[in-house]
């Protein structure tokens, strides 16, 4: 097996590894072994769609280890990301009567990592879980750092924990399997970082977008290690979103937005977000924050890597209405992450409507 | 007024007050505003049958300070204490576009402040929360120490968080419209404190039942004062239950089992734990743990306090299996807490099934 990348989330006694390793999926039973000695029981939530590819490997790994292994299959997809799936996982942890010191393992997206991390999180006020995620986006933003939650009707995550996971376990192997469609949608959320913090690296992935879209080993890796290291680093800054962690959200707030008015089944969230950064660069130009060619930067590296980059049409009033329950505001007012440029993210707390009205309106034509 | 007698929960930046006082519910508006300056509106969440008594009171004092006020009412019992419920203040809080640093405040009882809590812990991953309790067992324990949940049809409380308070705001005045059945629960957790870690204390309750019962002003004022002292060290020491933080669960294996079995309508929580107190000190004797007199010396004093003394009649495997769920178990082991005496609590983690059983049959004959 190739070398393994480690790095550490420190936090205390919430401290955990993420492991990056080609092929380390078989691995899963030695590790948690290891990691919790004394536990016998562990169950693995999946989906319907990763258990038939999976599932049977981890399973065997984990009882090749002295694991007893309950599981739990979801449906797939963001739309059953509520309460009542959520409900579910908790009828089978009762089932399968999980003591507190028994892990729960999440074997899948953004989405199953989401819902099983919540579940860890509520389940006897808190057992210990496991991240090992299948998509590139889990794999680079979603397994890491501890959000955890499901959707409401109105709103996007609004029900949830902050809750860290006690090992990120990542076989990027597993991405060979995956539709384009998903794969594209992780490359937005690697090139949130760029955008944020790191121009070269931006531009990196711009250069490599061929190589990334066709899994070439060495750049997939060092997207997946440099993500990581920079989702690590904000996290350890900023564990529960009180400040500068909330510069990840750059694009989010138009991209929840496009999720919900078109029910969570016409974009995939990193394709919602693609199109949000879209909007967060022109916004930043409109408003004077950053240079002219900042959207234009932002439109050309997101083509590069076939992500969707005109926003759906909706009134003004439905995109304000649909950005309203986004859980970053504070008071009644939105926050929007915005740009400098790309390489340079901020917050920025005085953005009128007037002005996401304009911006809206300066889709209509030209998109 | 009174004067004000104040504990530090000291918990680093979860750090909060309880602070008691006769009379203070009118000034509910006032310390939120200096707590939450920056905050605009707040919920308020009770039940129907606290509302009609003090919700007026509380949301003048809010109004009056600015606050712009949300009330949700839940229907009054521990049977309510289900994830529809808890989804039902989701909705609410969604309903109320709540933002991130906006408050929720709990006024009722224990049922009230833990799925207050629960919802608080959740919603957009966390906003703040103050406890107003308004009987007597959230007073001296619920209120205190971040334990929030739901129940689940499987077992008591299964389904939570440990999320501290942002204040605990005590007012002794309102026992005085408290029916005397749920006064007297609330002793049986008071004079847990006693049995386990102060004889002298546990005296001191059996002594003066009579003017607790009456509600005499210093009494109960004693009570709440020392009750309060005791769960904040106590909570300072092991936030998250590993380990001495479990002696308060004395009465509560054999207590959640016989609310369970009874489908949470014969007993009060504190009525089921005055029972599981009776059955935690004979089984203490029974393995030679405890002098015996120790359970004599129970049965007095909860009979003072005319607390119930009797198990339900249910086989002993209704029994093991109603405490198979209890959440404090470890592996498949059922951990209880004996007594040493009156005054000395522990952890028995080597109580096996046979002497369960033996505890259920002596009850048989001679109760």
């Amino acid at each position: 097996m190739n070398q393994a990348d480690i790095y550490h989330v420190g936090l205390a006694e919430r401290s955990y590894d993420i492991h990056l390793q080609a092929g380390c999926l078989e691995n899963i039973g030695a590790v948690t072994r290891k990691l919790f000695p004394s536990a016998e029981r562990c169950m693995v939530v999946s989906n319907d769609i990763v258990a038939p590819l999976y599932l049977d490997v981890v399973e065997k790994s984990l009882a090749t280890a002295g694991w007893k292994v309950f599981k739990h299959i979801l449906p797939d997809g963001e739309h059953f990301k509520t309460v009542d799936t959520w409900s579910a996982i908790m009828d089978a942890l009762m089932d399968s009567r999980l003591s507190r010191n028994e892990p729960i393992i999440a074997l899948g997206g953004g989405v199953v990592g989401d819902m099983t991390g919540f579940a860890a999180s509520c389940y006897r006020r808190g057992i210990p879980f496991v991240q090992v995620p299948t998509t590139l986006l889990a794999q680079v933003d979603s397994s890491v750092g501890g959000k955890t939650a499901v959707s409401h009707p109105h709103g996007k995550n609004m029900i949830g924990a902050f809750y860290q996971p006690r090992l990120v376990w990542i076989d990027s192997n597993v991405l060979k399997t995956l539709e384009p469609k998903q794969l594209r949608a992780g490359l937005a959320e690697v090139i949130k970082y760029g955008a944020i913090w790191d121009r070269e690296f931006f531009n990196f992935i711009e250069d490599k977008a061929e190589n990334l879209l066709s899994l070439d080993e060495a750049a997939i890796n060092k997207v997946i290690v440099e993500s990581c290291r920079y989702k690590a680093e904000i996290v350890m800054q900023d564990e529960t979103e009180q400040g500068a962690r909330a510069l990840l959200n750059l694009g989010h707030t138009f991209g929840h937005a496009i999720e919900a008015m078109t029910h969570y089944t016409a974009y995939l969230h990193g394709e919602g977000v693609a199109i949000g950064m879209r909007m967060a660069a022109r916004l930043s130009e409109m408003r004077g924050d950053a240079p002219q060619g900042t959207e234009a930067a932002m439109v050309k590296a997101l083509i590069a890597l076939e992500l969707p980059i005109a926003p759906p049409t909706f009134t003004a009033t439905e995109w304000l209405d649909a950005m309203g329950h986004d859980k970053k505001n504070i008071g009644s007012r939105i926050r929007y992450v915005l740009l400098k440029g790309i390489g340079q993210g901020f917050i920025a707390e005085d953005v009128g409507n007037d002005e996401i009205v304009s911006l809206i309106e300066s889709f209509k034509d030209i998109t």
